[in-house]
């Protein structure tokens, strides 16, 4: 059906390790999801000329540029993907919003909340999407499902926790990852922005929050772990922690959620699994189900492998590309946007102006959701 | 009520580890189980006088004995509990059962097949028990009650293992429980006669089995391990190993069970859960549930302690003795009795053909449950 | 040796669940622990006469009484055991302390930090006891092993939850636990104060915290639910959970602990369990050690059954009083008492005022600790 | 360095499921493994020309092709690819072999020993591999390492099951999986196969043997399970148990090792976690680790993803192939190979005279690996 097929040059800005997982998306998407595109590698752009011809031969880009500038303003390019350290988000989506691309942008979407509000308002008529990768593990957009179906039912808690030991060990920290100038933030942007993300997928928006953050190494410019107290907006109570501490985790992002209805559980860590507890089962027969979320009736069970064949990382980011794409040709909203990023940008600012002032910062509708008469 | 209450006076023969939990149930039984008797420790026996009393000042035993045969035969006893190794069961129950008493036996119940029915037909006037105490655990209880309810349906597979490590030291296996003469067997009496319990218990009596045994030490005269193959009466499929040289397991005596309409899955080493499988769920939510069994609904939780809160190894033999005198009370059959090891004990011995000759042992009616005729 | 045991004259105030557990404790402490002492169960007090009569006869108390100020008054009591709502754990205390009794005190220990000064310095020249049971969990206690062993190093984080689904039927809530002037609080007392004695005991006092408080049913005047931020004094961070809105937990009473060395978890629902992660383990191999804490070396193993047997919740009264008792021989210091119980209130207190002024509290070493001025 | 990269065409017959996952490994292989192939998609051959006109697009097939004798004959073709229902695998392979074409074939290698070793007499010149691709998930890789560097010692128990609940539904098994002449058996070659090339990695030869085997279904002329009980040649007891029949199990391919050292345990379901207990660890922290075989020191955690990012079912189709093209290049061999499975195939012959003789089996070496005098 070449007919149907249009073409989508893309051009990624990054050739580090997250770049090498949307590389991977890029080659895979098609395979998994049908989508009348073509996506053709064009350009990924670094600054280490030979690791990026490396990268370029292994993953099939067809050309290698060291000046984002000139490669986002490239008439031949219809998407620009921002793989690239926290600081260089911002100008990169900019330029490329102005130059008309779609952009796809790494998480989290902007240094601070103002910049995001920025982002999302040049990126209004632009196609665009953030890698908040774990909506798509097949096992959280189920619990997703069971919430909207109503299996849940009045929210009363969500707990969210995200701990990894990458901190830990006082003879790292050299990477962009600690320095407030590249990564904006520690362990807020960099795991605290994926649980925020989540929750608000899951449980909607945040009212008020208070939080603290702490530094385990003197010296260091970031937080390296973050505990946040919430209201949601819907009336449950939240609680989120972040850790580069948790010293034995490698990827422990997870949450847990009780309701009037039932109990949900989900870790990263056992990505395949869902617990869910069914309220409305008769009572000696209740109990947390330990789901293997790879079907049948599972979210992209269909697009994957047979039931009982586990997914992994990678999947997160082909099943986010597919949807993207899949809503692209539909002409359908995607979430999450940079709107919806902004969103979660208005928490974590929240939180380092909660845990700066030691007092509870409320988020109004406007530093929530609306960006719309800035700049 | 003391005009309701009956006194049972009560000579237990024995005093090593298995007798101090015997000795906790008959404290404890009446704290837990609505009962019209009243038990008296008359008399705990034994061969190490000055450990004997230790043991009797300890668990409120009024007196201590030496003598068995006289102990059987005193007119103030009601029951005989028997704690000893395998090789005395018998004749301590022939002659307490000639003097009427009613007859409490550790498992297994006799060294052979034959000894078993004989001790039956013995028996079959007095009321008796069984120590398969593992029946009791709630989660086993209610996997019984779920069979029962028809919620499992047709049975295809029975799996059994009981694990532990307790002869993989060569520098052990010095006890009673290592010597032919006393034990009877090794693996097969200590371990798998519990697993053959509970499967006749919850998926009814073996039609046929091929098994094999080993003795890993040499010069050992009982097995350490044993493997069987098997087809139940009802159709599904058998396997059971039990085994001493499960090097990390301490009391890993567990089942599955697929069948058509579910699954149930238990272990001792996490003996408050059961998982259970309902294939009538809808597909998506179809899982294993962790069931925590301490209520609501769930057997014994209205005499132990509340939903939540956990019981243990002791209560196994508290739930099997609470279970005895309420029947007692009603003049309700109790099991298991001596009849039902009987069925147990015809296993064990087809279990050891089997793996003597090397092949398959059909298990008749009569080696099953015929014991009537014998002398 | 009738010569060098003492008897200890006992007077329970409370003949409800938790009195139930007590009386069981008091009934088989000697049987599990080598104590110096005779338990003599001398009168029990209520106010229902004819089930306080039912209540005495199971469990064997000599006699009952519906007045608690004769009954501590009484010159044949040596030890009172108070198990009645928070309400009158006060006013008891007092009177028994006045009178020079040994003091057995359910938790939380008073309504106010206030009261329960006064009550631990009225008490500081009798022996006293605070039911914090779940310290005597052995895996809770082991984890205090390994903690005093050096084996965490340096804490990062410490983790605490409770949550269980009583609140959550908005029929019930009639009971004495939710009204205030009983109760003192809602999950603050009945959960949360478990955490935070378990808190102090593993991880050490806290030095300043943020709380939220929430009551999700109308016209309760208690909390359903609270969440705690906190620094300890030894540099970790703290977060504490506690709900009776916690759907699917029937005793969901857990930690974790993240530190330089390593990390564990605890969770009651499966209390026999401690997982145990070694950051000095060969980097291949290290994971969360799943430990079955029932022997060898484990806590109480010698006291209770053999490895792989497991305990229940019972267990934890009995191993509290038999440490008492051990400890009242040797004339060694005994924790927790109403002293450690006067720490865990400051937290409490502090958590309802920071929770109803939305602030941080400082926990000073004198609202902390000191007690000595008071009246 | 396109000098050093050779071209490998490949055809592939099949375009079934599991035809799917294979071109999966042929895409991506290059991007986990440093390999100097460039794989060339050359022919994919199927029936259905439509379906297979989408499938060859889908997956990037430069042709397709009805007719496999043509396509195995081709000058052009370097790699014959086997991926259709296992009476095809014989024909296919000794054509390819006689064609001198590098040969992968999907498991079980043969309806028969005879024709296994037909297969591999004629495959004996040319680079093979049979796709028991389970050898190459992380955890059990990791498994052998740990064996292999003695840290379990001598063996005592291996216990292998696999159960998925495929069968269960009377209305289904219209496939050729459930017809003998196509299939050859049921879940022996379905999935017992895997299970014992699996424990003849881990553990080694088999030396004898007895097995049962049950059809649940009227009609259906293939097994639907079997149960096997074994001694291996290095002395230890096995169990296997497999069965289409177990319902709530979708791909419960798992097994245990009990050895003098230690304990390992493996699930398919829970694929990035391996088992371990280590006995030489003190006594009280002696447990099951639960490791999470994604990096640092695990095998293929280089390949893929970051540790605690988890790898799925199509990883080990990649790491079958990395693996193949790595020992290639080098001229090192490769397992498991076409002798390889024949051994697997002995035992699954064995298994099935066992089960219809009643009786016990000797492997003899001969059977087991000695093939080299046939025709």
């Amino acid at each position: 059906m070449p007919d149907t097929t249009k073409q989508l040059n893309i051009a990624m800005i990054g050739s580090g390790s997250i770049a090498r997982a949307h590389s991977n998306a890029f080659h895979q998407v098609a395979h998994f999801f049908e989508i009348p595109y073509s996506l053709n590698l064009k350009v990924v752009c670094g600054r280490n000329q030979s690791k990026l011809e490396a990268f370029a031969r292994l993953w099939g880009w067809a050309e290698t540029a060291t000046d984002w500038e000139n490669v986002v303003a490239r008439k031949d390019i219809d998407v620009v993907d921002i793989a690239v350290p926290n600081a260089l988000h911002a100008p990169i989506a900019l330029a490329a919003a102005r130059a008309g691309k779609m952009l796809f942008c790494e998480k989290p979407l902007a240094l601070s909340l103002a910049e995001a509000q920025t982002m999302a308002a040049a990126a209004r008529d632009v196609r665009n999407l953030v890698w908040f990768n774990y909506r798509r593990v097949p096992a959280v957009a189920f619990a997703k499902q069971l919430i909207d179906e109503g299996r849940l039912g009045q929210a009363y808690h969500y707990r969210a926790y995200y701990f990894n030991q990458s901190g830990a060990d006082p003879t790292k920290g050299q990477t962009w990852r600690y320095r407030r100038g590249e990564a904006g933030s520690g362990a807020i942007g960099d795991l605290l922005s994926h649980s925020v993300d989540m929750a608000i997928y899951l449980n909607g928006e945040i009212a008020e929050l208070s939080a603290m953050k702490h530094t385990f190494i003197p010296g260091r410019d970031v937080d390296d772990a973050v505990i946040v107290m919430a209201r949601f907006v819907n009336g449950s109570l939240g609680s989120f922690e972040a850790s580069r501490f948790g010293v034995g985790r490698r990827n422990g992002n997870g949450f847990e959620m009780y309701a009037a209805k039932g109990s949900l559980g989900f870790d990263l860590e056992d990505m395949n699994r869902l617990r869910f507890y069914d309220a409305s089962d008769l009572a000696s027969l209740q109990a947390d189900r330990n789901i293997l979320v790879t079907g049948p009736g599972h979210p992209y069970s269909t697009n994957f492998w047979k039931p009982g064949h586990l997914v992994g990382y990678e999947h997160t980011f082909i099943a986010t590309l597919g949807d993207f794409l899949q809503n692209l040709a539909k002409g359908e909203p995607f979430h999450p946007n940079f709107e919806d990023a902004v969103k979660t940008q208005a928490v974590l600012e929240a939180v380092e102006a909660s845990a700066e002032a030691n007092n509870w910062v409320k988020l109004t509708a406007r530093n929530r959701t609306d960006f719309g008469n800035l700049p």
